[in-house]
């Protein structure tokens, strides 16, 4: 069953979390001072539009109409609820999940990719740089640059740019360029610090470019709560007064922040973030400052972090193999708004098939995260006969991905 | 600008195209009497339940609620207005696509693999075989025996089987067994025809299994009718009186029957079929009786045909490459209802790029087809300054298509 906002109800403005924290956040400190950031500090990488919206105090902002005639291609998402795999649970929870598969990238993460690429070209700049771990984000910042005549080149993670060459296919057709990074180490199978350490030299040392980051930053999660903003709308037409819990994977906390900050003031709603076993951040990592990349040249960010040295094993949900998280997130954790949950890729894989199966959806491996934990809330609810209303993020979808599945069907997934 | 039909718009009949054509259409014949086929010769593949939709002269013929509650995993299906595209070509012409490729499998195929799954369930069959081209059919009867706890096996040409591994894993992970084709010729590239033979020997010599094909036959294009019959709807939506042309790319025929066929009557919509250079059935064919298959199992129909034995080259559009076509789209288009027209792939991919950059969709390259033939009836109506209404069906996406992308990205791709 399928709730579809009509194209009038897209939201015309950004839920900002950071006026309604209950507690302050810490600030972001300067690499080489430890003196907490200012705007300067950030105008080499960032498009001053950007610096505004990381550190703004309004509760709203709004979308420019050029940014919502691009999310018009695909937005409002549905919201859908899960109708079939209810049955095959025999549970008494009602199971939702909110659709952002269907973007022109695949997943959530074209939300944030439309408006920076579109504020970095309104402040005359041509040419951005990212990095991307499993390639949601690279392939998103390569659509988002064609929309507005921008270059665009990615710095992907190695072991994904080896294992998954259609995503590189993907960023070209859109015009991108996708080396492997690190650019300066073919025999490291890379990761997201040492990604976003190549993206961010190569942006600093050019006049022409910025950086673009796809999760993490207070602006990313900002333009991710269109997400939450019509999940609401869309559980009111499903005749929901509200949600019990809110569920979304976790890598920088993009997708999670994009569904869970709309709630964060519903104090009955209970918001949790999904992360893999073998990078435990929320659930293992310590709370401090630290990088947001591997060598040390981003600003020090207030976070749960495995240390920005930590080289996670490469596992099939690329996504999520982050050591840091999002301050935001973080900062709900530490205050005890948000829980957080780790499994093992063998259980996700379970959950995904099983899902592919009674719900038709094939989840990317960061999405099937979610599909674990609803799962498990929802035989929760069984136990104890509860109404349970259990709302997923299902993040992007796995047509992309099919190496992990063929591991997985095949008893050759390592249970990590 | 995407029109969203209500979940209660779904269709609850399939329009049955057989009552309203203007001559009657010859019959299949029997391939060793060469008398009218009847209802006994078919029962050792089919359930009766769709040999009777095969021949019936019902104008409505009934969904079962069995495959409504499949369906509705993903249908209504949204049409969309490419505003974009439109923009980008300065044509005064309106451009739709309905698009397809939101399906489990990621095309229009699950609309007839869901039913056909559920009449040979319901009529007491354990195990299905069928052929599959590019993958998509496969994938899409993979999902639907899943609906059901049907065994599955599919025959896929060697070719694709190689190239597009990532559409085995879809089919295993949906529980089915996929296998080269022809089994038993290692060094054969492989062709429908091919396959075909494959699954129907298998199917004929097991009791417990039947055959389900993917198109060419009257009940394929009659489930797929829900396409048009939607489209209907959502061009009233829209606010528009007529469409004047709808196009679709066709190689058995089915994704166009099902857009078409509803719109027969209405004389003053023009109907385009577009198939490849490579395999020009409809334009260069001749109308004749002819096997389905290579070897010449399956019952002579009359159909345009480049002969059984035509081995099509191994151009990326593997779903269009098939030596004939349905006996509707061939009945159609002999009559002068339809018209037909081909392109070169070249030509295909750019019109692919081009759709991709401007409305964020990655299409399959039969979908592309489609995208091509819209192009240039958008530019035929700039010419003349004509308010064209054009609806063309989006028929698969192509995130499994990806090395064509790479081939016409990296100018490898032979302009055939």
């Amino acid at each position: 069953m399928r709730f579809n906002l009509a194209d009038e109800k897209l939201p015309t403005a950004w839920f900002n979390v950071l006026p309604r924290l209950a507690e302050p956040m810490a600030p972001p400190l300067h690499p080489g001072t430890r003196e907490p950031v200012g705007p300067d500090d950030l105008t080499p990488l960032f498009p001053m539009a950007l610096i505004e919206q990381e550190m703004s105090p309004s509760p709203w902002i709004d979308i420019p109409g050029e940014v919502l005639d691009v999310l018009r291609l695909w937005r409002p998402t549905p919201l859908v609820r899960a109708v079939r795999l209810e049955k095959a649970l025999g549970t008494s929870a009602r199971i939702y999940y909110k659709d952002e598969s269907g973007s022109p990238a695949g997943s959530h993460k074209p939300n944030t990719a439309v408006a920076q690429a579109f504020y970095n070209h309104a402040e005359g700049i041509k040419r951005l740089t990212t990095e991307t771990g499993a390639g949601q984000w690279g392939t998103a910042l390569a659509f988002a640059c064609a929309q507005y005549g921008i270059e665009c080149k990615v710095y992907m993670v190695r072991t994904s740019f080896d294992s998954k060459p259609y995503r590189r296919v993907i960023m070209e057709t859109w015009g991108a360029q996708c080396v492997p990074s690190p650019v300066d180490d073919p025999s490291s199978p890379g990761s997201l610090g040492l990604a976003i350490t190549d993206a961010v030299r190569d942006a600093a040392t050019r006049p022409d470019s910025h950086y673009a980051l796809g999760s993490v930053l207070n602006h990313v999660l900002l333009h991710q709560t269109v997400i939450g903003l019509e999940t609401r709308e869309q559980l009111a037409m499903a005749g929901e007064t509200r949600p019990d819990v809110l569920i979304a994977p976790c890598g920088g906390g993009s997708n999670l922040g994009g569904l869970a900050l709309p709630f964060v003031e519903d104090a009955d709603v209970r918001l949790v973030a999904v992360e893999p076993s073998s990078c435990p951040t929320l659930t293992e990592g310590r709370f401090d400052y630290d990088f947001g990349d591997s060598a040390g040249m981003t600003p020090l960010l207030p976070m749960y972090t495995l240390g920005h040295d930590f080289m996670p094993p490469t596992i099939h949900a690329g996504g999520l193999r982050y050591h840091g998280d999002a301050p935001i997130i973080s900062h709900l954790v530490k205050t005890g708004r948000m829980e957080a949950i780790a499994y093992p890729q063998g259980k996700v894989f379970e959950a995904a098939r099983m899902f592919a199966n009674v719900e038709g959806r094939l989840a990317a491996p960061e999405a099937a995260h979610g599909i674990r934990a609803a799962i498990d809330e929802a035989l929760a609810a069984k136990e104890t006969g509860e109404e349970r209303v259990i709302v997923f993020n299902f993040c992007g979808h796995g047509f992309l991905d099919l190496a992990a599945y063929d591991d997985f069907n095949h008893g050759r997934l390592v249970d990590a």
